[in-house]
């Protein structure tokens, strides 16, 4: 199978479960909106080795948002639902509580959800009032520099982690720009975030390593500078390698995201093939097969 | 005192002291070496909610750089040397190895470090190398699309903490606009970081709550929205009121980020006066009293 | 009337017609769409000096994009249809052409067009090919670094101009946050730009002067500055005032970007009238009352 | 000749006159000082279509600017010192004395100058007047948003355009974020520009045509998609091909900012060599010789 000359490989991106929080962080302006939500999701991009998986979802235009004001839909992952309320609450209290004219809503329909706002309103020391913009109950805490106001309950549902897929391109620089112009793609569908610095992941994994203390190494068959010294899985035309790793709100955001993504880095000149990174579906309970998606 | 006719108040701020480590993250872009250094940089406004503080100090052009490419300069503080010393650890290796064409430099002389590059680069596998960049000793990992470079050791040193100021202003925009700047100019000095959202703090607090279970509140007495609620402490004519926090590598770089900060604000239209949080002195070691510095 | 506590003064803007082009750039990324987008679109903040009246209108994802790459729609609009169309060709020719990898694509379904592609590609040197794009007949011409893509025809129809509102606020930042809020507000709705810098007009102005050789000179009684001086139009608790100015590709357009700015400009604290330009109606055929938009 | 393995061409870049013009804007922020140097040195790739050749020398931080305020200095050029002197109030007219904050101010020692403050002054209708801004002559002209100030005079000189390298690379996408490295390292020059639309430019021409209405057109031996049709000045193994244009104060600045280019590029993984394009000595005075940079 092929889409612009590109090659799209016979296998399938292997996913699992992760618990998701999608919130709303709108401010007086986009530049500002911006600043406190990539601050709330930074230090974020894999739970292995950052207290969250997290990211921007999508930007939202006053026209569309909550209050009216321009904001950023952003996503906050964890596979436990204790460590998740508790990001939140970090998140959202350290990196947003105290940026300039931020707010916080909760942007996700769930039947569970955390008390966020309901525990922060304490900051408000007596002071906090309650407010009700447009059908949504939120804490108006006074702040040094105005009003924080921050929604009652934050919503959290069953999604899906490990969406991915590789670009493989005749140049490094090819893949990289092609990851970018996949990420691009991914932001206009709503409900996945791609967690990773830029939205991609310059360093795939294997399990197990020769050394004993490393449960996890380099993938040195994936690796474009390593191709003459092992035995490379990469084709020989293919010079550069970048994955794209999805979270998403469930299963179909995440196909959505793969086939909006691929399609865009399939627009790059020099990109080759797409593959996708799996574990011989033992350990995600999603399998989503490339080929399928379009 | 008067600075383009706003007022420095007699007062000082109060720090204290913090370890911290500095680093230079490159890449093949500038474009690209902010996106990793945002990521390594995120969630890290406060160490009282936060698992580290940290934030770009400054653009390094590739003509002053370690290795020819574009990088930015970034600081990651705590109080606790082992904590440092693992947020290091993880932020490099979650956020930067996993970033495309990213390499970690230590950019602090220092009497002590962490063996951040040592460690990290067992994720070779093997395929590991050594490589001498500029004078630099650097482990060379091979990863998925390319080789991340990464310093033997990472220095970190006592630095000092909370220096900060209040920017105090006719409006809240005003004061917003105005720490803005502050930031901008803070930029211009090496060896300090503005850890919070855009440089700013839109919510100072005090020690305490009428809720028992609060060990800190809202500083009712300089909101700005409860001036006819409370006996406040700001000025009449004063509507809007944000903070500038900074951490530095040695009192005298917090100094001058400060004083840079200070006239950058002054020169805003609106700005009304310049104050500066303290505990009386009780708390830190270090008293920056705002008028010395000019 | 008021909108959030903001008084929309009963008056009206009154707009003229202008003709108008709306074209899509793409390129393989929005990092490198938008450097080609912002370069075209440079230097046309108004026909009074400048070659054209030009800005970008919004953001296309690549989903939605003629060539599935993300681009940006732009406006470039001329009293002139001669000037118009050159207008189109100098742009296109040197500033897009000559950008990474960026392609120009017609955006207005219109009865008349300029043949702007079927000259440009004679720069192809006989080298040149056509290529239909999803329905859309592209001129391929090879330069240096790729193809350059370029369609046929660029239509241009009958728009309108001068669409504005002013932003009175308590301080000059106010003013300026709120602008910055409303312009963020108008890049929802397609079909229309605001060609100032940054999408606002700091200098309103008057017809004639105290000069006989100036024709236009600035309006003392809406400056900010001058309500000592003069016998000035703003309310006595303003002290910002910012001009947003919109061109449209009608005047439906024009309303919508209006009634989405002032929505969001009311949403910035310390904002607090509304007010709009007109020239008693004696000018411009299109007047479009502040408080009918409501 | 090689710097880190890319063969450094034995040729040099041709150059001719052009004057020029230095000057500074700044604004309240960073942000709102890039938004008005952006819109005033747009439109502006090349003379040869524009009517101007513009763009942004480097970043001005509040402390060293000559207001305190950050900015940008940027350069204006032209053939002709009467049109040079036309664009600079025109751009300056248009583009800044309109955006929000901004101030202009002469950035280049010279011994001739334009009066654009002088004349610029009169739109103040007689409410201007006159400010000293640390030793600077400025024109304090009020606005509907605050006070413009514009300096009395704008120098101007002889300087050097057409300074230039090409990087070719493995494939497009190398080129092209070599020629970013390079433009990312070149902004740490003092006194250059590289006017096209993100600094590099895709389109290489040369003189004549087939089609004898055309002066220039498309250098096919250059282009990478026309490498088996024509015969081909590219090495067999180059797939992409970017050009650096500069403009500069001087010939000592051109030369810089090629050596700091070329270097940068020589950074980025699949660059293969570096070219300079010349018309055999014929055209331009200056003849650069790449190899002699270093």
């Amino acid at each position: 199978m092929e889409i612009n000359g590109v090659k799209i490989q016979d296998t399938f991106a292997e996913g699992f479960g992760i618990k998701v929080s999608r919130l709303i962080i709108t401010a007086a302006t986009k530049h500002l909106a911006k600043i406190a939500a990539t601050e709330a999701t930074g230090f974020a991009t894999s739970v292995i080795g950052c207290p969250a998986e997290a990211g921007i979802d999508q930007y939202i235009p006053p026209t569309e948002s909550p209050d009216g004001r321009p904001g950023y839909a952003i996503m906050i992952c964890h596979m436990a639902k204790k460590a998740l309320g508790e990001q939140i609450m970090d998140r959202i209290g350290q990196c947003v509580l105290t940026a300039p004219t931020a707010a916080a809503f909760n942007a996700l329909e769930s039947e569970e959800s955390f008390p966020t706002g309901k525990q922060l309103k304490f900051f408000g020391d007596g002071f906090e009032t309650e407010k009700d913009v447009n059908g949504k109950k939120m804490h108006v805490i006074p702040i040094m520099s105005g009003d924080f106001l921050v929604e009652d309950e934050m919503g959290w549902k069953d999604g899906v982690a490990g969406g991915n897929f590789f670009i493989m391109g005749d140049s490094q620089m090819t893949s990289i720009v092609a990851a970018e112009a996949a990420v691009d793609a991914i932001h206009a569908i709503p409900g996945v975030i791609t967690p990773f610095s830029g939205g991609m992941v310059a360093s795939g994994s294997k399990t197990g390593s020769k050394y004993s203390f490393m449960s996890a190494s380099t993938n040195e068959k994936e690796c474009v500078t390593l191709k003459d010294q092992v035995e490379t899985e990469l084709p020989e035309n293919v010079f550069g390698n970048m994955e794209i790793v999805i979270d998403g709100v469930d299963e179909e955001s995440v196909k959505a995201a793969m086939k909006a993504g691929i399609e865009a880095a399939c627009q790059v000149p020099g990109v080759i093939e797409i593959g996708a990174g799996n574990y011989g579906g033992s350990l995600g309970p999603y399998q989503i097969h490339l080929q399928e998606l379009f």
